[in-house]
């Protein structure tokens, strides 16, 4: 007998997609490790995909829904496959039509902040959650401390540096009794390309253009240059060494000045127009960098209960001033590592790094199952 | 009520010891949140320290037993604090003596291969196994197997890149259906230090003298320039891939030539003859290198089913090639790292680092009790 995850999916993006693609492609492998990852349910905005009579949804059913979604947006009304699809007002009311058989696993891979309160109600419940979505641990404590009062039954690694091993080391260290001094994180791919293009002699305006036409950035760049996803990624990390802080104590730089935000400019002029205006002041701090030997990296600094984030001067032949592209970064201070910390590098981003992420927290969560 | 993870601890030298105090020191954490270490035991080679009564050692106990050892290498023979010392003939016959009550973890920090029949031993009896030893993942698939159908219930972080997360990330990706398709490692701090001060012009035969000096190598250098440690690393990781090889497939150079093996010469000889026939053949090969924009480091590459530990040439600005002192650097690359590798560095070795490992391997079995 198969031990058996019952899993929900929350979320039916890019993300959610390709955790489903995952879990049909290593069904041969975990069966070999007598282990079924059996989706429950999928969940989007507007509807909620179930198996008959509660079974899992089969492979064909998951592929279904996959496709389904990414020809029209929209979850497949009726499958051959025996599911049925229930509409809903939002998917944080999903929890009210699902029939909660526990132990269950809920991974949440909207980008959802309203999602929280639902997480919370399901923490409650004693089910396990994934998320890849930083929201729910980054607003307030009412919803973090229900879903960190989990404890190993929450997992959250995706949301910072897709799924490279930072929260569970961090985890490792944390709990190993190693006191943490200091983390310092090149935490998001489109800024690392932004800033590590800065050195080459290009300017600011052509590179994050040039960013935007790759695909590397939100539709509107501005959501990446102000700084508020790595803000939360700093927030999750410090939260997670037990600091009782908010997004609003996390120090920002945004990249542009207040002038030339969305209120007052579409996308389309602040590409066209306002993004010049960045050239000159950015090319001057680039130079005054190098004349120091250093380049310029935009890092989150976790250190002494204050976080920062923002641009900061890294020297040259540093780990973080070689680093280069997308990749992200994260070096951890701690007593075991002081002189020379402990460094975690790759890529940070896409889908299919995400979605790697989240199964391997939700195949870490299978000693609650049977 | 907290959780009470039951441990028997076998080797109390360096790791062994400094793993008791760390247990000691993290005790207060633990009991917030509601988990408590409890030793049952502690063998060294040659007694086994019981509490009165079989309960756990009190922190009393297992600081007069860290004392104890470290002032003339034996356990206390009777302490103040309800101990009783048991003499044995090995460490291996420990289980013979002990009232094995599950659920229990194991942590091997010996460095002896002969305990790998008791640990499989032990397997059987479905207790948790958690290893620094390298040697009895490394020996035959006899002893590997039986350890290694603890599946979730056996860890070994330590033995690769002390406390680096290198072990619990090779299994989330693994587990996540992400194909590995080459590991590169430098895995000997020593060698690491040797071979990055090369290229300051220093010969090999003092650069060796100093790392003995300073206390980086084995008491005979020659046990780190062999590179059969790196080997076994490198065999431990290739046979959590699922490959059924054996130390003798590792393909090993050794750093010095069978006529300075140490049948023929003594370790005094070594250093003060033998080391400096070696300069000028390693000095030749930096300058190669160094024509090719590259330098030396002795590291364990695992690809295609093929292990192999040795000098490679790495050009000076890569993550290896950029890699100094006595760090270890280990590169992933999988489906989701293909280009730019999954890159964990810091510290490899030091009792310190070492047994932080060992318990946090430990702290992560705490599903299994209670």
């Amino acid at each position: 007998m198969a031990r058996k995850i019952q899993l929900t999916l929350l979320g039916c993006g890019g993300v959610g997609r390709q955790l489903l693609r995952h879990i049909v492609s290593t069904r041969k492998l975990h069966e070999d490790q007598g282990l079924r990852v059996a989706v429950m349910a999928v969940v989007d905005s507007k509807s909620i995909v179930l198996g008959e009579k509660n079974e899992e949804l089969d492979d064909t059913a998951l592929l279904e829904i996959c496709l389904a979604k990414e020809k029209n947006n929209q979850m497949p009304e009726t499958g051959k496959t025996f599911l049925s699809t229930i509409l809903m007002d939002d998917h944080a009311t999903f929890f009210l039509v699902y029939p909660t058989g526990r132990p269950l696993v809920v991974a949440d891979c909207t980008a959802s902040e309203k999602i929280g309160q639902a997480l919370a109600e399901i923490a409650d419940l004693n089910c396990c959650i994934v998320l890849a979505n930083k929201k729910p641990l980054t607003s307030s404590f009412n919803v973090y401390d229900r879903i960190a009062a989990l404890n190993r039954r929450y997992r959250c690694e995706s949301t910072v540096g897709a799924a490279l091993p930072v929260i569970a080391t961090l985890n490792r260290l944390l709990n190993s009794g190693d006191s943490i001094k200091k983390i310092v994180g090149a935490l998001s791919g489109t800024l690392g390309f932004v800033m590590s293009r800065l050195e080459y002699g290009e300017s600011f305006s052509d590179i994050v253009r040039q960013a935007k036409e790759l695909g590397y950035t939100e539709p509107d760049p501005r959501d990446d240059l102000g700084g508020m996803d790595v803000a939360r990624k700093a927030l999750i990390m410090a939260r997670l060494m037990g600091w009782r802080i908010n997004l609003e104590d996390v120090e920002v730089e945004c990249l542009y000045p207040p002038s030339l935000a969305p209120k007052l400019m579409s996308t389309m002029q602040f590409l066209k127009e306002g993004l010049a205006e960045l050239d000159l002041p950015m090319r001057n701090r680039v130079k005054e960098a190098a004349a120091r030997g250093c380049v310029l990296r935009y890092v989150a600094t976790i250190e002494n209960f204050h976080c920062k984030v923002g641009i900061v001067e890294q020297p040259q032949q540093s780990a973080l001033g070689q680093l280069h592209g997308s990749d992200n970064l994260v070096e951890i201070f701690t007593r075991c590592y002081s002189t020379s910390p402990l460094v975690i590098k790759g890529a940070g981003a896409g889908n299919d790094t995400t979605a790697a992420g989240v199964l391997a927290d939700v195949l870490d969560l299978q000693d609650y199952f049977g």
